[in-house]
């Protein structure tokens, strides 16, 4: 049996080029993202975006410290630098050289690697706490080895060497994980060796016929994306980290892109795979476009977080470039009112592609980031705002923005459009134009590199997520400002902590909402640790109120102990008895993650 | 933690009656179906329809036979009856008075039988061999024991003594299975008990806030849609089962229903799950819109067929009643051209709630199932058939027909129809009316009864499906209705096989595709078995020419031996060591089916 299955289509289109990253998009090793882009601080004490990749690139953004000064209550100096001292201490490999010398049968010199500042890289996600630690803190185990397979058998072979030689495998794709499900297990005592899959990134095939393709897993998203679109086609799964983030990846954290509307989720995307586990390869003659065949192990592998295996390429449906694509944004008077319209197009056959809700924190946020204008665009801009507040009467203090992506038919868009408005209308709503929301997407991928930026100022941030049923969204994020606001109080920590919500995905019972917690640290011990303590007391909030556990971003080592408050005690140990049942020997010994 | 989930919202309804099967819907234990309904023939040789529940009750259906003797080349007598031997030898129970009497503690007298022909009727499906058997064959094994549970704690308490007293125990829902599943092991030396779960049928909540509701898994699915409709609501999961067939049980055979292009199939459909295992409950405290919680055990259960354990409750979506309901029709002048129709319609915004496209021979089928019509009404036909005939030109022999359902709101139906109409046109497809559509989507379920009467006069009939890439749709078809005639030429079997398909599910990257075969079998030894090697060489067929092993009845005992030419062994030793790990004494020992 192959271990692929063929395209059904006798046409379809062999994609055979292994992406080789270019040099222009190396990446950065301490902090998030492509090297040539980061914030900084001009001579004028005004922040800046280096670089030229994204449209924040290049822009002097004269608003942003005088607003987070004014947000946090501190006068954060520009000169007071919080110094990184990357790369912190190395711990040595742990040896074991019979799987060394085992692997050298199949794998190149420039497959495998002992280089330090790599091993510290995998051995990380991209939680606070470990950026945190890898510049200021310590790490106590990385991986020991890194390998680089290029081809399924690699894969294979590597598993079988490890089972002989008594390795721990970690794969890893993009190394964005927001769980700590790459941090190593201190008490791990065998080798343990991350096996990185980005060479492993090949389309197989197209299937232009049935719109399907078979795609590594270690192909990377923006890869996917444009050699998909070469063609004429996409997968439509844009999660925030598609920069890096791997298919692999996404199958493994159950991932959701911003597009989900229109496209699905991971699980809805994904019709087959193929994948190495302990005790050889799970695989299928073909992909079908749905079926009832008895107990399904594909399924098993959304969310398993590494544990069970390396899922090595899987079949994932196609869709045609849509013939259009809309931005659009509406501005609401509060934020119960733009839940109050969510609400009701969730369930409407009109919902957009991509919808999103911003507090009036995070709205704030969104102006604060604009660059300085000059000329017709100030008077614009003014104009605009005067409208909006004196003319609509908004309160600048409590509204908040929605944007939109529209995609599909022009027929098809020009009915969501329409749809939109009229939804919104109903609920306040001023339609606030394409421009406001093309840009509020166009920041997901800049404003991402913010929060390494920031730490060098004291101040530490970062997101967490849930989902809720619809009744449970507004208590829910209340409930939790509310608690982290009281928390951070008690503790009498500087000024005033940065607390924001967005609700990112729609569903018909419920949405995905995101936090951003942030807050000055300079005099705080262990700012770090303080971090996850607040972030884990605002996550047992969620769960009182109703949230899930984690809507996308998994459960890792960062969550697995609030596992046993969301089931029961049976369902846990049915899951380590699965576990324990396909991985005996615990090769994929991630840490139990999600378990 | 409580077992089953609470609503979100705090004014859920509250629907705690437990539905009492009416008197009127007593069900039939030796035929398909309720038993104030059957087919039979009338003294002047004319089929009718007995009873008054369907459309086609109480009617004269002159056309029917002489279109079977016509197409199966035979001439049926109505004198020359098959005689029923129902009920056959009933094999005597396998005892276990330790579990008899532990269970005594916990269950009435009333909720325990050891009835012969219950317990017949709980050791079989639906299949033709099952149904042949219980009439005119054997069975070498059958429950021992039936138990009714009306709690979740009594089926845990059940699991307890099944396991202390070594048994096992088999779940029973609504019987409709069609893949052996329900047939007893002849080898099992263990007394088996059969766990009827009809009794736990309560809706528990429904939360209509958030669109979700709460149902134990016996529920009936006629009884959720009649419950949920009396507060404005529907599941819109309708398969061909409905009358019968329960929520446990489609969860366990991962089901599809015929509007899952509005609604989803069941894995789309169900939030949240309990399930009592051989080790305890598996449950949540909350069902979320959509997780990444790790290894989701809930995702196993779909399709696990009975082995992993009883589901006693779900959270499923809820919709509110549709606005609009309408039906639609076209006729294309090929099956070709109507299958053209059927994949471009598939990838559009604009897909109806249901949509199935007959062949030629279901069409004339549907026309030979027409009641004699008399004075304006056989005017209008007439003039009909010459329209589609002499103007459009249609031939005859290879026109098919595509039946529509539209639900939706006003607007969204509207636009639907528009596209469905601009859309056939291009295949040639003429708009056939709503009242031809109705009246395919009504046959659905007084046609069930026709199998059970043809056997009477000594004519085999069964169902299979499949589900196939669009590429592979029609060669699939064209393959197998191929391969059928061969085989039944090469056997000299009497007169012509019926064989005709249909496409039932639109996905976008194909479709389910469903067969019926007949032929007549006066004269043939052991016409079940010949009829089960018929259906397997077909199978086989399916598979070589890329089809699924099944879209949604599932793999049981009759597909089992296929899987190992669906995936790799691997991947079936994953499957069994799941199994052996979550059931270590196979306490759900239906006979390792889908395993």
């Amino acid at each position: 049996m192959s271990t692929t299955p063929a395209p059904r289509a006798s046409d379809a289109i062999i994609v055979p080029e292994r992406i080789t990253p270019k040099p222009a998009d190396a990446e950065s090793l301490d902090v998030w993202g492509f090297q040539d882009t980061r914030f900084a601080i001009d001579g004028d004490g005004n922040a800046e975006v280096l670089g030229n990749r994204y449209e924040l690139s290049g822009q002097k953004l004269t608003r942003l410290m005088p607003w987070i000064r004014d947000t946090l209550g501190i006068d954060i100096s520009a000169s007071d630098v919080f110094r990184s001292q990357y790369p912190i201490a190395i711990p040595p490999p742990v040896a074991n050289a019979g799987f060394c010398t085992a692997i050298r049968d199949f794998l190149r010199e420039d497959q495998v690697t002992l280089d330090g500042e790599l091993r510290l890289r995998h051995g990380h996600g991209q939680t606070q706490e470990e950026m945190f630690a890898i510049k200021y803190g310590s790490v106590a185990r990385v991986p020991d080895l890194i390998v680089y397979p290029e081809t399924q058998e690699q894969v294979e072979k590597l598993v079988v060497c490890a089972e002989a030689h008594g390795v721990s495998l970690v794969p890893y794709g993009g190394g964005t994980n927001v769980t700590d499900a790459l941090r190593c297990d201190e008490e791990e005592p065998r080798a343990i060796v991350s096996v990185e899959m980005r060479r492993m990134n090949r389309i197989l095939w197209i299937d232009r016929v049935n719109l399907t393709a078979c795609i590594e897993a270690g192909a990377v998203g923006r890869d996917i994306q444009a050699q998909l679109a070469a063609y004429g086609f996409t997968m439509g799964h844009e999660p925030d980290s598609i920069e890096f983030s791997t298919l692999g990846g996404w199958i493994a954290t159950n991932a959701s892109g911003m597009k989900k509307n229109k496209y699905g989720n991971i699980e809805d995307l994904v019709l087959d795979m193929t994948v190495v586990t302990a005790n050889g390869v799970l695989s299928r003659t073909a992909a079908s476009p749905r079926e009832s065949v008895g107990l399904d192990w594909r399924r098993m592998m959304f969310g398993s977080e590494g544990t069970l295996g390396i899922v090595t390429s899987a079949v994932v449906k196609l869709f045609p470039l849509p013939e259009v694509q809309e931005y659009g944004s509406l501005l609401f008077p509060t934020f119960e009112d733009g839940c109050g319209f969510m609400q009701e197009l969730a369930r409407t056959p009109s919902v957009p592609a991509s919808v999103r809700l911003v507090d009036n924190l995070q709205f704030q946020f969104g102006q604060a980031l604009k660059p300085a204008s000059t000329g017709w665009k100030v008077y614009k801009s003014r104009l605009e705002k005067f409208f909006v507040l004196n003319v609509k009467g908004f309160d600048a203090g409590k509204m908040v923005a929605c944007t939109l992506v529209f995609e599909g038919t022009r027929e098809e868009v020009a009915q969501q459009q329409k749809a939109v408005t009229a939804l919104g209308a109903k609920y306040k709503g001023m339609a606030a134009g394409s421009e406001n929301g093309r840009r509020g997407y166009q920041l997901t991928y800049g404003i991402a590199y913010i929060r390494d930026f920031l730490m060098n100022y004291y101040i530490i941030a970062e997101s967490f997520e849930t989902s809720a049923a619809w009744s449970d969204v507004l208590p829910l994020i209340r409930n939790v400002k509310k608690k982290l606001e009281e928390e951070y109080a008690r503790r009498k920590l500087p000024g005033a902590p940065f607390i924001t919500a967005r609700v990112t995905q729609l569903y018909r019972t419920g949405a995905a909402i995101y936090f951003y917690f942030g807050f000055y640290f300079k005099g705080v011990a262990n700012p770090s640790h303080v971090y996850l303590e607040l972030e884990n007391i605002a996550r047992e909030e969620i769960l009182r109120s109703g949230g899930s556990l984690s809507h996308h971003h998994g459960v890792g080592k960062l969550r697995r102990h609030f596992l046993p408050s969301i089931m029961s005690d049976t369902a846990l140990a049915w899951k380590r008895s699965v576990k324990a049942a396909t991985d005996p020997k615990n090769i994929f010994g991630v840490g139990n993650q999600g378990l």
